[in-house]
């Protein structure tokens, strides 16, 4: 595979949208697939046109989960297409994979695939602000089988989706969010670490209850005393206390973002103290000295928090605005993204484009 | 649905499988599919062959697991066919459905859909000793959209599976289980009641431990303390404890199984006291209490525990044998399911079968 995949051509390209893109509704005109079984391990690398896929319907995903995604974004700049860190989608991968007994990945491979998928579908790149292909790698388990074991055959695949900004109109907005005390996300020893499927058709419950309250996420407690602070929906949260940028350790059921990891070494190298320890609800709802809330994921970059409802409660944060801590982390680390700031971390990763592929 | 579903005739049948069953790996001739979206509601009801399905590379199920099952048998005796309270395991989806945020499907309706579905395939109910049908609903997320929330589409479908005896030679065989200390199954707020797919992927880890350690099962702990006994990879645990029968109380991250729910009315009906409790890991390893121990589930039916293994102790249970109670509520049980012993419950169903389906 560290030559060229082998492209199916499609007979038509598809229309490219033209209202608004939103967040994973369209999808490009490929899509890379490769198949795995026992003696073969993983095969027949192709990119093909994006189109529906057959599975038996004792396909062991459909039955027991085993299928772990990742999620990422390509950004236009110019002549140039860029992704961020995309070597760290794959160790995740492959971390969340060693945890549901789903088969490695090889990383260095499937970036070379990857950016060959990209290049080839780099006019739906949307070039507006904010706007981004989102990269959508996962593996599902399709051996047709009833029986609760690790499956012996797989399905890894990447598709693409242009994606619209998070912020429509470009301003950071602050978000409310729903404190969950009786949901639980996920719990040491669990599977909170990965990026495994069921973790989220489990939030689902939570995140409906939060919206009926005319909350946009959930902030998860951990799942042994419903007291420490994991994360929000698909962000993990930091906090801004005495000048301190700090955040909750990572314990077994939290997700490793990576934009979590990006700003924990951005604020250092831009000068702030960063503490990683455990953070509970009451310190959060009683001090005094937390001046700014945010949360950080791949699709919202960073998203400062407002409002936080806790049973009864409900408190302000910055007065319900974007404090300046967060506002300087938003800049620098989306100027590092877009290449208007430099980027001493090495992490913009250059697709070459040939007209070609 | 209440008159006869539409059936979608295959045009050559397949040969029966003539080697020994095993679980989960022969499917028969036809399933039943039926479809849900918002306007609509359930629709589409058919049985047609079974076959591949498709389904979209952004289908929910395969990034957010999004999935619920079930699991009954169907047992053929002489010339009737036998259900054995399957009106439990839809009420039952239904409950999952409801954690999932998947809509209600209609027990009633499919309850005679399914027997519509099992008389039309009732040469595969195989007759040996043990042997019977395995009947697999399930219901998958299909909306083709990589948001994080409840899918707007879903399909439902029953397919069959021919299964072999659990115990090869008809012996009720004593099992080997690890206690897992470390991997967590399922934390109460979470999903743990639910038969949600994504519950299965993560047990695979521990089950795999277990395996290597030379253990058939994995016995959970559950979440918040790793002290309090859950339940057996796909089945409830009882212990005989002077000489009361005694089972966890369901709490949430327990699945509510059918033949621990079942045995609790047949011991009781046979004139033994039985307990729903909190029961320690220290309780079972101290206990000089405890005679038997057994595991209770659709696929074994019961099975006797003989040896139990926690971090560095391994106990032996009645003396590896199985017990007399365990013996006794195995032969009144599954004489009720053979029809050998009245059924003072109401637990069989029967499924009317004429030539023309
Ligand atoms: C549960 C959860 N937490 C946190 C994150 C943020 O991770 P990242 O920064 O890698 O996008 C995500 C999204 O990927 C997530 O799904
Ligand atoms: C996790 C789990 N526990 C227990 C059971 C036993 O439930 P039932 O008796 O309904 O088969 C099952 C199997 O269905 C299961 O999957």
């Amino acid at each position: 595979m560290k030559n060229a995949v082998e492209v199916i051509q499609r007979e038509q390209l598809k229309e490219k949208p033209t209202e608004s893109l939103g967040f994973g509704q369209h999808f490009t005109d490929y899509m890379f697939v490769m198949d795995y079984s026992v003696d073969k391990g993983w095969h027949n690398a192709v990119i093909q046109p994006y189109q529906n896929i057959e599975i038996s319907p004792s396909a062991q995903v459909l039955h027991y989960g085993q299928a772990v995604f990742e999620g990422m974004k390509a950004y236009r700049q110019g002549e140039s297409i860029v992704l961020f860190r995309p070597e760290e989608n794959f160790k995740r991968m492959n971390r969340s994979n060693a945890r549901l007994n789903i088969p490695e990945v090889d990383g260095e491979c499937l970036l070379e695939a990857l950016k060959q998928l990209v290049a080839l579908e780099k006019d739906w790149i949307p070039e507006g602000e904010g706007e981004s292909l989102y990269i959508r790698p996962f593996v599902i388990a399709t051996e047709p089988h009833l029986g609760v074991h690790a499956a012996l055959e797989y399905k890894f695949m990447i598709i693409l989706s242009p994606v619209g900004a998070y912020y429509g109109d470009e301003q950071l907005m602050p978000t409310r969010i729903y404190v969950e005390d009786e949901y639980v996300r996920a719990v040491r020893g669990g599977v909170g670490f990965a990026k495994a499927a069921g973790n989220y058709a489990a939030s689902l419950a939570a995140q409906t209850r939060a919206s009926e309250l005319g909350y946009q996420q959930v902030l998860w407690l951990d799942g042994v005393e419903q007291r420490y602070i994991e994360e929000v929906g698909s962000m993990n949260i930091f906090f801004v206390i005495d000048g301190k940028v700090v955040t909750p350790e990572l314990n077994g059921s939290i997700l490793p973002g990576i934009t979590r990891k990006s700003i924990i070494q951005l604020a250092e190298h831009l000068g702030y103290e960063v503490e990683e320890r455990r953070i509970s609800i009451e310190e959060v709802l009683d001090s005094e000295h937390i001046s700014e809330i945010f949360g950080t994921g791949t699709a919202a970059v960073l998203s400062p928090v407002g409002f936080i409802k806790y049973k009864e409660r409900e408190i302000k944060i910055s007065g319900g605005q974007t404090g300046s801590i967060t506002q300087h982390l938003y800049d620098q680390y989306t100027g590092i993204q877009a290449g208007t700031i430099p980027d001493p971390f090495g992490w913009r990763v250059e697709v070459p484009v040939t007209d070609k592929v």
